[in-house]
């Protein structure tokens, strides 16, 4: 059976979704295209039901996907062109939309990851409020190979489509925990990793700082910067040189640039 | 007057270039916001109305500013709330929206400019498509002080109202150019610049090669990268180090990565 219809129930199960409420109410979210659920299988997130439509294919494996999916269990349904066009999210769909149940994490969790690593490599990002945002910089905590991100008093949810795709799909391969920023001060001082952060009164260069040991890199949000807490309990200030006219850069970017700098020095101790 | 109907021609006006084909056609743009305004206002581009609401204003000095556009001749329209809000792009307007004219620059004024200079450092982006990756690359240009901005064969324009706020208004004071990738490397072999690229094939980190000399960073659309004609042009090959499981960078980010390493090394020589 192939569904034509914007008007049965599982189609209207997706629609309903694109909705933070009713994503947080039946703790499910969306994740369309073809690398996305290729990570979320990776990243063992539980699939509830995959939409798919052939017509849209990039030939990129999907069978085989469907096929891994389907022995879990995953329900699999056939959609029109027309339909599959109404769901998805995207201006070039590929013929790939899944239901998926969220994953939540805290500090407990966190705890256990960190008691099997030494010289801790973490990204807190706090009051993030665009999705796109957050998603580069999961894409970008994934290419530096952080031990895990931390989101703090988040103000979009984890499990925005735009997050999901921004990401890239980075979303289910990498641990990812949410928390208050007090329990997590708490903790990063239990642990001694120091908190480093981005300000441009700053002294010293984000290149001078030695970032070679146990370090907690901290963005806030796109509009406020980081808040007065975060910037208050900091170990290690930094500044990103500014040259221009602009007084700071994209968030997604200046947390890239600290990450990096986090590695290329511990590649050169 | 108070504008407070949306079949005011004026008001049309506005709605209008919200389409790229009208704002090619007639070369004018919409410059949203108080900070865009007055980077618009510092880089000396020629506004031609102003829309204002005063009840929308965040009391940064919009009166200093409006004053300013008016004594340069530029026409100021009262707008109701109801009005703003329907001809602004954003979730909170600060009640000031201005038109504009296109600035357009080529090879010409770009040689004009580098004749000024030593040890060179462009910044080439190549075929990006979303505006938000366009005005954020911009966004990072300034901040990290090139020479010049080059666009390629764009496949977004420059004036979509999500570059000029993506670029948070350093659209306006850097100097941009638009040409075509043939004349572009004509250009810059005539210069003796070298063209540096990011690849996933590169053997050179990019914290390794030196890039202490003239240089033109290039970076290729979000979703096919580099074209080949750049990528065999290219003097210099990096990679960006990418630890996780996804295959590159957002292109704003990656983009940023590169140019604060031209930096870092030319401070640090």
């Amino acid at each position: 059976m192939i569904f034509t219809s914007m008007k049965n129930p599982h189609i209207r199960e997706v629609l309903d979704l694109k909705e933070r409420k009713e994503r947080d109410r039946q703790g499910l979210f969306i994740i369309e295209g073809y690398r996305e659920l290729f990570r979320a299988h990776l990243g063992k997130v539980q699939l509830k039901s995959l939409y798919i439509c052939k017509e849209f294919f990039l030939k990129e494996n999907e069978e085989m996907l469907i096929q891994e999916f389907a022995t879990k269990g995953v329900v699999v349904y056939l959609c029109s062109p027309y339909v599959f066009e109404k769901i998805s999210y995207r201006d070039r769909p590929d013929g790939l939309i899944g239901i998926a149940l969220q994953m939540h994490k805290g500090i407990p969790e966190l705890e256990q990851l960190l008691e099997k690593k030494k010289n801790h490599f973490l990204l807190i990002a706090e009051g993030i409020e665009k999705p796109g945002n957050l998603g580069t910089i999961l894409r970008s905590s994934d290419a530096a190979g952080v031990d895990g991100v931390v989101i703090c008093d988040a103000a979009t949810d984890l499990f925005n489509p735009n997050v999901v795709r921004a990401s890239v799909g980075t979303l289910f391969t990498q641990p990812i925990f949410e928390t208050k920023t007090e329990e997590m001060l708490t903790f990063l001082q239990q642990k001694t990793i120091s908190v480093v952060a981005a300000t441009p009164h700053a002294k010293q260069e984000f290149t001078e700082a030695d970032l070679t040991k146990s370090v907690a890199i901290v963005v806030g949000s796109e509009q406020y910067g980081l808040s007065e807490t975060w910037m208050n309990k900091c170990n290690i200030q930094l500044r990103i040189p500014m040259l221009g006219v602009a007084d700071s850069l994209n968030v997604a970017t200046a947390t890239t640039l600290l990450l990096y700098e986090v590695i290329r020095q511990r590649r050169s101790v």
